[in-house]
């Protein structure tokens, strides 16, 4: 009787751990987080039946959060912007491990083993590199001193071939790469006096080329990864504020630039624009008249359609562009607050973030009509799986 | 203790089914399969740990087996000579459902939607298209009758934006588009005259330009997705055997071509070379002599490099072309029979199949050093899951 009732025991134990454990059993192909920005939680969503698996609070101050995967996409860390780092499991829809890691922070990127967390804070400023696994401290960069004592503040972070991440620092005016191939010993290369102001950066998708937008000037820096040996190149003399400095309402961000092609589709500073780049030469071709300022300009996996999205007053409003004719095929309403888009891995829909409907809104890329929404709140950033897989997001 | 026995009961009942049960929990992105030919079997493989989870076996005759993923990433669908169709659970490590299908197939796609499976056959001739679900049949689109009464061979069969397949017709010499947004009504496109056999076929990564090379003629066949109402272009005339009907081991692979920046890397038909073609005008380049003659042409994922591999009798050999230079950078010598190569999806290493030596070897692609081995029963074909996000594999 007694092995009995310490086997029954053993039972209600086995069974209690069964409830608690809500954890899905499934491939982590098609799922993604979405970020809701005024609750600092995310939902973790299943992208081929539409619907929502878990959510996941307490996560900080979400505004301009972003994240990023783990290699076996089962994990995502989201840097938040008050300095704090979580690392969530989507499969159990649970917060694994938050630290606080900066005061202010600005983004991040997985190292290219997906050994490595790196983030960029503006305070304190500086580059501080994380275990993946544990979240445990691996190396703390601080950028250059600047006046009163401080260092700079980083921006534009980004993962490249090689286990290497590339940054600027706002401050100083310069760009770093940082090599982590043996993570005690993290190897710096720097590049001062690239353009006054860096205030974002991002990668072209093969990993070769950085490119930083500059606040305090016009024009951007270019540093040719395959051959840093060459220094940091301005390009594009007239992309900025310009003479006048334009009233921005919101410096668009460049991670949203779209490759198609050989081209690059950027949104203009200030102006109703998107301006068409040829990437080889850098070199502006073309400029497209749109409805507002456009602040990200995504092309469709496949390069055919460019979509876009605008600064406030505009930000109801999408509207997506032929990358052949550079036609503006169709404008939509989605309602106010469209803050972010993301396209499916293979192309075939695209969901958008609707801030003050409270809605995420899918579209079928191909005939441009809803397809379904999902509801949730104060939805800005999203980001699928299928992003373990590419460099420099 | 009625009571208590029905609850042991049920405890027991629970402890096998759980003893049984040898899913893993875990995410798929960093998972993979490795076709062993001879013994019909496959490998379940982690990149991350460079281990083997599981071995599922009795999968027919996998000599030129090839395979592709669910959306979710946690099924494979493995595509044997036999016209085999096996669908298999890689988190769970079984067969989930295995048909044979036809009588002599060769490959097959996912549609953009992860929908359905296309499989084409030489036997009989033509296309079949099956539900991923459970494998039951959606579309059976014979091919053109030719002669002998015959239904026409059909290869090169891939998946395109807008929920499309594309394929060649080897006897008729055609190239066909089926367009299945309406499973229940497959619209087709038929391209006629395309040349004299077509044996196998590629499209670019975005999924725009399919390419069928020709057996019986030189030269090589272009339709332009975006475009289908231009036809069929003829290009690279010189493209294959030549005048004098060079002996040929073996036919390269199409799907090998590696596209890097605004060049593809091929293989010569029959010549020790490697083709560099513009993918604008799809005009040669330059040629580069390498050791044999190159199967698979494979770019590192950043474009920086290519990895070639070649027919017997020097399939002992790896080169390494360096994409800027196109100078070869190395030679390795893994062992007899190196038949496939898979790169990581961020390409910081590559997995490569050793035939004879019965072994999988794993390359550091920035140090060009072995970091691993994997035992593996004569080992073809390499499959990571990130092909699930692709179009055209």
């Amino acid at each position: 009787m007694k092995r009995l009732i310490s086997l029954l025991l053993l039972f209600f134990t086995m069974a209690a751990a069964h409830a608690q454990e809500s954890c899905e059993l499934r491939g982590t192909g098609d799922l993604g987080i979405i970020v809701e920005r005024a609750s600092g939680s995310v939902q973790v969503v299943d992208t081929s039946a539409r619907k929502t698996l878990f959510k996941i609070e307490e996560l900080g101050d979400l505004s301009h959060a972003s994240a990023v995967y783990s290699r076996d996409a089962r994990y995502a860390y989201i840097f938040g912007r008050d300095g704090g780092l979580s690392k969530i499991d989507i499969l159990c829809g649970k917060l694994v491990k938050r630290i606080v890691q900066g005061g202010n922070s600005i983004g991040g990127a997985i190292s290219q083993d997906g050994s490595l967390i790196a983030v960029s804070n503006y305070e304190p400023g500086g580059v501080k590199i994380f275990s993946s696994d544990d979240l445990s401290l691996v190396a703390d960069i601080p950028a250059t001193k600047v006046s009163g004592g401080k260092n700079s503040k980083t921006v534009g972070l980004v993962d490249v071939p090689g286990q290497r991440f590339v940054f600027s620092l706002y401050d100083s005016g310069e760009i770093w790469i940082v090599e982590m191939r043996d993570p005690k010993n993290p190897s710096i290369q720097r590049f001062e006096k690239i353009g006054v102001q860096p205030y974002d950066g991002l990668v072209t998708p093969d990993g070769r080329h950085y490119i930083a937008g500059l606040f305090g000037e016009d024009g951007m820096a270019l540093l040719d990864l395959w051959h840093p040996e060459k220094g940091v190149q301005r390009i594009m003399d007239h992309y900025g504020r310009g003479e006048q400095k334009l009233p921005v309402y919101k410096m668009p961000h460049l991670e949203g630039w779209a490759m198609a092609g050989n081209r690059a589709f950027l949104p203009a500073v200030g102006h109703h624009e998107v301006l068409v780049v040829g990437s080889n030469d850098w070199k502006q071709q073309a400029h497209i008249k749109v409805h507002g300022q456009p602040v990200f300009v995504m092309a469709r996996p496949d390069g055919r359609q460019i979509w876009v999205n605008f600064a406030f007053p505009d930000n109801d409003t999408i509207q997506v562009i032929d990358t052949e004719t550079l036609k503006i095929i169709k404008t939509l309403k989605p309602g106010k607050g469209v803050l972010h888009m993301e396209f499916t891995p293979r192309g075939e829909a695209v969901w958008m973030s609707v801030r003050d409907e409270d809605q995420i809104q899918i579209f079928d890329t191909e005939t441009l009509e809803l397809l379904a929404t999902l509801p949730a709140a104060k939805p800005s950033g999203i980001f699928f799986t299928s992003r373990a897989h590419k460099t420099g997001l």
